[in-house]
């Protein structure tokens, strides 16, 4: 990849308006908490009036979380070359606990920021980086711990609230109207989210020196979030295309973002990210670590990966995937599968193990690597470098001794404060997954589960997006906390922006079902604006509430292009001369008419009814 | 739509070779029976040998399920304007029960017949109907309740043992080798077959005047089977389009074809589908009926319902969807819902309901069409009309009211040694799709489930084939016994090719994954030769043995179009320098060259082995 000269880069990428534009009818406002500064942002979704055949009465706008960040609000202005504007800066300088180093402490992210020869390619506005004080730990599990509630966990309690949004503009949280329910609160309160970060039951990924991001919680006790996956590799793709990727993922609702790159300039272009995201960035540092060692894994050393764990740390990155669970003894295990080892980080962490037949690494450092992070504020996402591969494989001994070590590391991780989620696979057959899902919260003590799917059958490639969408969705109602995306080019090749918008729709879809299923409040007001909308021929207002507007519109316009079908009462499956819906809306009208409820209306008057309903009819469907 | 010469109609089709063309590396073959006519079609996919450098292997062909027809026989010429060949016309003719009538004895089939206007569109070959002698009963739960195994149930017996086509290509069903297992035995004898026919829990579609038909059946001890819908409206489409898609959705996997045209001429339209399908095709009569009465419900009567029936039934159509579990009693408890009545038959007999304020015909008339259907042996499929069309309405009273009486209903269909199928919802979240098959198997005595999905969340109009495959492949597990596939227009538009194909292959998956679930024998191997083929590299295996080959090989070549990257031993993910399949292999491998198991290497000399590893591995990685 050749260097991309930075007004290029803005201009290429802000070019590109469709990732950064508001969708149609929607309009982005604020619920402002206890101060000013918590301003946390909701897409809202305004609806036309019911028609009159429908019985005329106003539809009150829905309130989306928004994962777009700033991008989609007219009102601000984006400069890429600036990033974006750093909304917890204050709230990290208040709790004076950090301080502001000279430079990178790392000594790989003090070479970069000095090479001449990347200064056409570096983001110019690189902050120096924070760090906790000696001795502090800045974590949001520690301030959990010890009672306080933090401004990101206010902003978070607010966001998940979508109800209260509905309910008005301004949130006040003082008065939060009802108690408790059953395990998910009827409202999300700041309490509420401090006690599930303290219990280790949910984790806010946000790193001290993202500032920029816009505070998100991830814990089975809230909505399903979904990841991303974006970054080059050494086949293709540039610092433009992932940055212009990472807009295209939060515009289509992206929770977080994993920068899996492997490619060269790796640094630089996870440092454009981080300033230009409001979603969380995760990584793998062990990737970056065998670039280091020109993809060498037995040259790996703990000295060359601690070294990146602090350069990244000090980016920004919210979340490290970590692989510390590949431990030596579990490797033979892997031995007989059909598919071996498909996680990149398991098997580079494998190679090293067997090379210097030594315990990992990143086991026997644990504690040293915890240090780090709560010092940052970085939280673990423990790989699951043994996920199964194929059916075959599924909840395999390799898997299982695994997870079990990853629940021993949960232990110690919190022992130190450090907020940490698990990595679940993979490939499993819908029967099996359940297991999984039991396991992880036996042995990991219910921190939350992040699951890659689960794909539920190895033969469509091409559409392991649908797959994996079946898998997810179940895991997510059983109570996995985060799906990660598959886009359909798994297994095939690396992912363009079609195939992101597929993969993160195949997702959303399967992280809002889990929602339903769980029961989450609130979830299903989405769904019953879209149903009213459709049977009253609001089409307009369906293509708007839907999860992809544009796809949508273009689908129905593929059928009836006409302007005029969009106020259409009759849809293109039936044709205007007999529609379903209709049926419904004459039942409701007759009793109207004659005032009397539906139900009372059957079971009264039928035989007077019948007379009416043929004159009625015959002239309603007349008319259309 | 106007006439369409039939010589125009012929090429056109035929000229589309997309349809028509066997997949790369597949062959037709065909499994014998105990006599030379019973010929058993399956697609055989030859794999390439395992590269030296995994171990050098022989890999066995894999047998499929194949629902494409003579269509991807090139030993078989096709001129759609003969239709197929008539093959189990000598298995009905043997039985001895049925007589060939001179002519249609509905009067709208006769009507049509000799219509001199419609000669020109008109299938040219039109067979005399068979009917049933005075008396007799022709159906196959008749004979299987009886004790008699037909060629039809031998012929299935042998389509769902694909682990049998797999030892031998000829398949000889007198030495089955294994006894019955659990509720599905390892082997589907043509006993086992019989057992379930009559006991109701599975169906055969398959009228005596569609003796094209290659025998399939329709149970929850069998495959996971998919319908396709597809059918020219009033707004669009012509015949040409329809044969279209009827080859379209058997040759991605469609195991039925459900007719659910509304347009003109769909009588004609009818005979060219039929004359050319090799798999079941459906209808819902009273669609037609509508046609006859200028789409005024209202004007509806039993004696024009049941010459459709007649019509249909003498054409060929091997079950109808029939609405009669919408009683006038039912109507009311759809008023408050948030949708209504979303089922287009459900919403005709609803509107007929009111207008004469008197119980459906459908329903009072229910024996008289049992008659019919047992002198044709057309199947039930009692239709769902008060299914949900919204989140909202799942699981709701009017919906399982309508449930119970279908269950009344196939107690007297089986009376009448009709078999019959149950259809069902509809749009449910995931946590009420269980209850929806538990109560279906109470109520209808295991009568075999038919589903459309369910869709698991209203809000993603333009992907509900993935909304939708979420419950589908849930409820396939739980046992219902064929999908009813959604396409990404749903809601939206009519399917177009490309929506038909996506429809599928989201269907394919869900019903695969569901025989995987539910331990279908057999199921897995493909799952198991397509992760072998992608673990050993060997990439065209890999897209031979996918659902969509097409669509594999494309998205492959998007990042990697050089020909020799289908050779390469990476992918486009990590790029040639580290690649996480390697390592097993390097595992392996040493464990080969020291006459060890693998995991006995690991144990015993850990040491020695590192100090090889370094150097072996070392020179494995450079030789990429």
């Amino acid at each position: 990849m050749s260097a991309v000269p930075k007004q290029m880069l803005h201009e290429a990428v802000t070019a590109k308006k469709a990732s950064i534009q508001p969708f149609t009818a929607s309009e982005k406002i604020y619920a402002q908490g206890t101060s000013p500064d918590i301003r946390v942002p909701f897409r809202k979704v305004t609806q036309s009036d019911t028609p009159a055949s429908f019985g005329a009465e106003k539809n009150p706008p829905l309130f989306i979380y928004d994962t777009s960040g700033p991008y989609t609000d007219p009102k601000v202005s984006i400069d890429l070359r600036l990033g974006l504007p750093a909304l917890r800066e204050p709230w990290i300088e208040a709790r004076g606990d950090t301080v502001r180093l000279t430079g990178p402490s790392s000594s790989y992210g003090h070479e970069r920021q000095h090479d001449p020869k990347l200064a056409e390619m570096r983001f110019e506005h690189i902050r120096s980086p924070r760090r906790a004080k000696p001795g502090a730990n800045v974590s949001q599990m520690h301030y959990a711990k010890q009672g306080i509630i933090t401004p990101e966990m206010e902003f978070i309690a607010i966001r998940e609230s979508q109800k209260l949004a509905e309910a008005s503009e301004i949130y006040n949280f003082q008065h939060p109207g009802e108690s408790f329910g059953a395990a998910i609160p009827k409202i999300i309160t700041p309490e509420f989210v401090r006690d599930e970060v303290a219990r280790g039951r949910a984790i806010i990924p946000n790193n001290i020196n993202h500032p920029e991001s816009e505070p998100m919680i991830i814990g089975r006790n809230f909505l399903v979030k979904i990841n991303c996956n974006l970054g080059n590799s050494a086949v293709t793709s540039s610092i433009e295309e992932e940055v212009e990727k990472m807009l295209w993922s939060i515009r289509w609702g992206g929770d977080t973002v994993m920068d899996l790159s492997t490619g060269k300039n790796i640094h630089e272009t996870r440092e454009w990210i981080i300033r230009n995201s409001p979603v969380p960035i995760g990584t793998v540092p062990i990737y970056q670590a065998l670039e280091k060692v020109n993809g060498k894994a037995e040259e790996l050393t703990w000295e060359i990966f601690r070294d990146t764990l602090i350069e990244q740390a000090e980016q920004g990155v919210d979340y490290f995937t970590i692989h510390a669970g590949v431990r030596l003894a579990h490797i033979p295990l892997s031995a007989k599968r059909v598919t071996g080892i498909v996680s990149r980080g398991g098997s580079i962490m494998a190679k090293w193990c067997l090379a210097h037949h030594k315990e990992s690494f990143l086991y026997t450092h644990f504690e040293e690597t915890c240090e780090i992070m709560k010092a940052y504020d970085v939280a673990f996402s423990l790989g699951d470098g043994l996920r199964p591969g194929s059916i075959a494989d599924a909840n395999d001994e390799a898997q299982f001794a695994e997870l079990r070590t990853l629940g021993e590391l949960t232990k110690i991780a919190w022992k130190h404060d450090v907020q940490t989620m698990i990595e679940g696979p993979g490939h499993v057959p819908m029967h099996m997954i359940k297991a999984n899902m039991d396991e992880q919260l036996k042995h990991c003590d219910e921190a939350p589960f992040y699951t890659l799917g689960p794909l539920t059958t190895d033969i469509a490639p091409g559409y392991d997006h649908i797959t994996s969408a079946i898998g997810a969705a179940m895991i997510g109602w059983y109570g996995t906390a985060m799906l990660c995306y598959v886009t359909p080019k798994e297994h095939l090749g690396l992912p363009n922006k079609q195939d992101v918008r597929d993969g993160i729709i195949a997702y959303k879809i399967a992280a809002h079902a889990a929602d339903l299923a769980k029961g989450h409040p609130g979830a299903q007001a989405r769904d019953n604006a879209l149903s009213k909308a459709r049977f009253e021929f609001r089409w307009q207002d369906q293509f708007n509430l839907s999860l992809d507007p544009e796809k949508a519109l273009e689908f129905h316009d593929e059928t009836l292009p006409q302007e005029g079908a969009k106020q259409a009462h009759f849809c293109s499956m039936c044709g205007p001369h007999f529609c379903s819906m209709r049926i419904t809306q004459d039942v409701r009208d007759y009793a109207k008419a004659h005032q009397l409820s539906e139900t009372e209306a059957l079971e009264k008057g039928m035989e007077e009814m019948s007379e009416e309903f043929v004159k009625h009819g015959a002239e309603i469907y007349q008319k259309v």
